[in-house]
């Protein structure tokens, strides 16, 4: 059944290479949504899109870019695994609002209006002080909306994500976070900003990244179906989804990279500690080939019927993509 | 009959406003080759394709993109005028061979190898000693190839451009530039490279600039057209085109940038001179809104038949974007 499925993970910034594209391939996953950049400026983010095209061409029997939900259901049909493009940051646009359809053009579908700290546009969710959707935020807002490049709210703050939902005229998505209820941390989404996104029409993906997990890298396949479970009782199924956070074969300098970028002199842990500086141990049922397919076996155990498992693992992310890429204009 | 062609001008660098883009459309053109940048690095290049975004979201009803020669048809039936771009340098892909495939993806068309002088690709027309094509152009003009970016050698120097005509899988263009037979210059281009660009299935664009005619400002529409019909019983109907390179109204500082770009402290007078800095005087028979309507009449006055005149005032840039564009991958 799993492998008939469109299975997206809404998520993922790994260490690309044909090897992890064969494990993509090998997991079954229909489409990715990868991480192309953190902080990179505009220069900076043409040369990872121009990596992009390297691996393109050469990874032609295992990969494909995906511009928008159609493509995704062509990958799967080709038996290859689709990948569509993310910011985590809003650095690629600089202070620039006419670089947002120049980005969306080369495949940003997706970006982040603020990564932890205040961004140009809004405040991260490790500010002290969250002053909400700024001048250029809610101009970006609408030139997103306009050209059908996805909010993604992720590591924004509470006030800032609360009214990114209630500015924006399309859902938004907080792509890769889970319930504060489940595991009460910072980058974790209260049940107010978890409602206001679902009556919006938004999606939330749920991380398998330790730091976002209860009890960390020994949180249990059933104490995260649990998680998702709840979470369906408050706002139904449609709206939930999968955004693994997966950082597989990566060392520490890209934890420091996200963590730190160009801003601190000083090192900033992010959600590790100084005691606890690297990356957290994998979890036993989402470090290989079967993650998702153990999550799929997890949620059907947990009581989910078979329709309810296939939009959570994929089919809730393919019709949000749907909406959300096709432009305004 | 005029206002039922395919009429394309193969290049032009105006001062772009809605009163411009009104001008073009009452000049009944159904596609221009716009200069997007002359000397702009990879990240300049891209506020201008910012720019070009706000052209056409606010004069949607004059001008539209085209990516293809299909979109120009498509401008032609909905009575828009269809908007394609160049650089006339290499300088938006900088260093990045890689910047190749995401500046096509953006929209530039065509690229010219160098600007008078050396790139990192091939030699200008201007430099004294001519070199060829580099390591590095070799490789970039392989990866046009592929992409479907179309080689433009208008201001490169005799060895660049016959080893570019002869490298290039596909065929290339000169999109404005007249034979030195008509008038002996720099930047005007010789029998043996007309012949030999037409020979692998190439384009020369016929220039309006009077730098570039006999006599200059001077120039009768009969002198123009007797230029062509030489030029046809040389190579042949097929590779004959307009490429007017018409700067209207701008400013002597935009003359100054082409010349100078950011390489000179003394000022470089290009084709004028010291005590003739300035733009040169418009042609009588080519500086209003009949401008390409006017060539249409000398070239059928001068014998030229319809069918023949309607190939040059636009079908063959048609014939040979239709051909270039199309992706090898």
């Amino acid at each position: 059944m799993f492998a008939n499925e469109i299975i997206i993970d809404g998520l993922q910034y790994c260490k690309w290479d044909r090897e992890y594209f064969t494990f993509l391939k090998n997991s079954k996953l229909s489409a990715v949504h990868i991480t192309l950049v953190y902080h990179e400026n505009a220069r900076e983010t043409l040369s990872r899109f121009a990596q992009w095209d390297r691996f393109f061409e050469n990874n032609a029997d295992l990969i494909m870019p995906v511009m928008s939900a159609d493509d995704i259901i062509l990958a799967k049909e080709k038996g290859l695994v689709g990948i569509f493009f993310g910011a985590q940051n809003c650095s690629p646009i600089e202070d620039e609002i006419g670089l947002i359809p120049v980005m969306r053009k080369l495949g940003l579908l997706i970006m982040q209006l603020t990564y932890n700290n205040q961004s140009l546009l809004a405040t991260g969710c490790y500010e002290k002080e969250d002053s909400g959707i700024t001048r250029f935020g809610r101009q970006a807002i609408a030139e997103m909306n306009r050209v059908g490049m996805i909010i993604d709210m992720s590591h924004s703050s509470q006030r800032s994500t609360l009214e990114a939902i209630d500015i924006s005229s399309r859902p938004i998505c907080i792509s890769h976070a889970n319930p504060t209820f489940a595991h009460n941390a910072l980058r974790n989404k209260s049940d107010e900003v978890i409602k206001a996104l679902a009556k919006r029409g938004g999606l939330i993906g749920f991380s398998l990244y330790p730091f976002h997990l209860p009890n960390g890298s020994n949180c249990t396949l059933q104490d995260f179906c649990k998680m998702i479970a709840k979470s369906a009782d408050m706002i139904g199924i449609d709206h939930l989804a999968i955004g693994s956070d997966l950082c597989k074969n990566q060392d520490i300098s890209i934890l420091e990279w996200m963590r730190n970028g160009r801003w601190s002199k000083e090192m900033d842990y992010g959600e590790g500690s100084a005691s606890n500086a690297n990356w957290p141990k994998d979890l036993t049922w989402f470090c290989d080939e079967k993650g998702m397919e153990n999550i799929h076996e997890g949620l059907l155990q947990h009581g989910f019927n078979e329709k309810e498992v296939s939009k959570i693992l994929g089919k809730n992310w393919l019709n949000f993509l749907d909406k959300g890429l096709k432009p305004q204009i």
